[in-house]
């Protein structure tokens, strides 16, 4: 009986996640560790594994949490970090990134995740998957630590496309509201659009634009629009969902995990300092994790893609088993009915 | 004898900064309260003071860290948050902004520093100011925390103009690479263009000519050029120069801001927590305090205005003293002679 079988006679307890188990920097290897790890989170959880049969197949047997729920599809081929997107739509049927989205495509599994190249998975799920009515450029949608109610912003657009005109904006917008309203369960999200100011005659003139198209689609799309924010507004109670260009919105993902990861640092280096903070450490040390756990940019990996007909996740490319996890985590979470159920108690690193 | 003529009698170690008093967010009081606490820094430092001299007159003569080095320099006007720079420019002769310039304009002091519109201000400084020479934009350069060896990698730009196409970034490249070689004495500083990836078939057009025209320039500029480089690089040995338009390193710079002080908040909360962890901050306090000082964003407050004929420098408009006085230090290291001295560990909260 096969995975998408079981799912139809068991009914919907059961999460099925297609992974691409070839892409990412780390190998095939860390993200078995991140499929064994998510289990814990999941333990209704099944996968479709694609990939090199002849490295998983032992892999996957060896590892006791993987072997009774994964069921393995071969592919010769590998999408490179460095293949262009066009050159993986036109030549790479026999990837295992083009495989793990045809299993969302053919319903075998509710979700697929890779952590390989953005731009040919973007490319892929675009192909195969194709955008949802309405929609003419998708988005990738991540989570952003913040002071309001649910614990989270949503940013977008962090890397699906390098620019946006004042069309793709005000279309993010609705991408992001429809995202908050299902993921997060806000029946009105607070949507911004990123400026460098909050004055309205400031800023690019296709944020202008966007600003004038945004506010009339507030009412019908259900969302509140409250006008231009600022990068700092992005951890304040100030909206829920955050509209950029790709551009952008990769840069400030990036540098934020890069320099939550060097706080992390100092962190560390604080309590060896002396004798006495680290026998402070000691007396503090559940705390400690508990908050080295909250910064940790691992935790929080997982862009979803939105605006397709389809639901694909992508992990940063240079994730560990911890971020891998994250990004199935998110992915299963995404899969189920109903608000996001939060798990971020229950990682463990 | 006015500051100016002291400066010309005493010599060099004398350091003049111009202040607008009345920018900023939090009002004149927390610029004089930064003032004070900048003298600790530098106790030779002089100040020219330009706002309401009914209200500041008074607040200097009560410091006594003030009271003796201020010349105080009436303005009817100010420039508000929410002004036009364009009409600034127009009929802003009469606000301390427009003076605490000119006394830069006017060799009185080294450098101004104001905490009030950027817009308004680097208008006005191109205007009284002029641009240096070959530099059709300015831009606004910030100090970013990294572990590179200077401690410090150099953003820009973070907000002087809203767009930049290759020419523009092609100039920053330049502009950036001579501060961080003045600045901060790095004869062939490391300069990166910010892109969404390290391919070279990535990025939007104008940065992709960016990249051709920067890789052109670097042997005659005296700069190394790493090529293309992501957000997650600017925390990292990976250059010393991170070259981007202004919106997005202002959203870059004002995301990891807002980020840092939530992540300080946790890290309060984490301590709190329990009993224990609280006997295990106070064992660690020492070094819990001086982690919270390498991890304040209020102490890498200051954008730096690069080519101009004159150095100004722009602190945050929420600026409290300890930021002000950060931005200060800025200023007055940049108007010494030589690589900028380290005064980190100097800073008191």
């Amino acid at each position: 009986m096969s995975i998408s079988q079981q799912l139809d006679g068991d009914g919907a307890d059961h999460i099925v996640i297609s992974i691409d188990a070839m892409g990412g920097d780390r190998g095939p290897g860390a993200v078995l560790a991140g499929m064994a790890k998510a289990v814990k989170l999941h333990p209704k959880i099944k996968y479709v594994v694609h990939g090199d049969s002849t490295y998983l197949a032992p892999r996957i047997h060896k590892r006791r949490r993987l072997n009774d729920r994964c069921e393995l599809r071969h592919s010769d081929e590998v999408v490179e970090m460095s293949s262009i997107p066009s050159s993986v739509v036109r030549n790479g049927q026999r990837t295992s990134m083009w495989s793990a989205i045809d299993a969302v495509r053919n319903g075998e599994a509710q979700a697929a995740v890779s952590c390989g190249n953005t731009g040919a998975l973007m490319a892929l799920s675009m192909l195969r998957l194709r955008r949802a009515e309405g929609t003419k450029r998708p988005a990738i949608a991540c989570h952003w630590p913040s002071r309001n109610r649910t614990g989270f912003s949503i940013l977008l657009d962090v890397g699906a496309d390098i620019k946006a005109d004042e069309q793709d904006l005000r279309n993010f917008a609705v991408l992001g509201a429809e995202y908050a309203r299902v993921g997060m369960g806000l029946e009105m999200p607070r949507v911004g659009l990123l400026n460098i100011g909050k004055e309205t005659f400031k800023g690019r003139k296709e944020i202008r634009a966007a600003n004038d198209l945004i506010s009339e689609d507030a009412v019908e799309q259900r969302f509140n629009y409250v006008g231009y924010v600022e990068g700092s507004d992005i951890t304040a109670d100030a909206a829920d969902v955050f509209v950029t260009d790709g551009y952008t919105g990769n840069a400030m993902i990036k540098s934020v995990e890069g320099t939550a990861a060097l706080i992390g640092e100092f962190l560390k280096e604080a309590f060896n300092y002396t004798f006495l903070s680290r026998i402070g450490a000691l007396f503090a040390l559940t705390s400690l994790r508990r908050l080295a756990k909250r910064i940790d940019p691992r935790r929080v990996n997982g862009g979803v893609f939105l605006g397709l007909n389809g639901t694909v996740v992508k992990s940063h490319g240079s994730a560990d088993a911890v971020g891998v996890a994250a990004a199935i985590d998110l992915a299963a979470r995404l899969s189920m009915p109903g608000p996001l159920p939060n798990t971020a108690d229950q990682h463990d690193a």
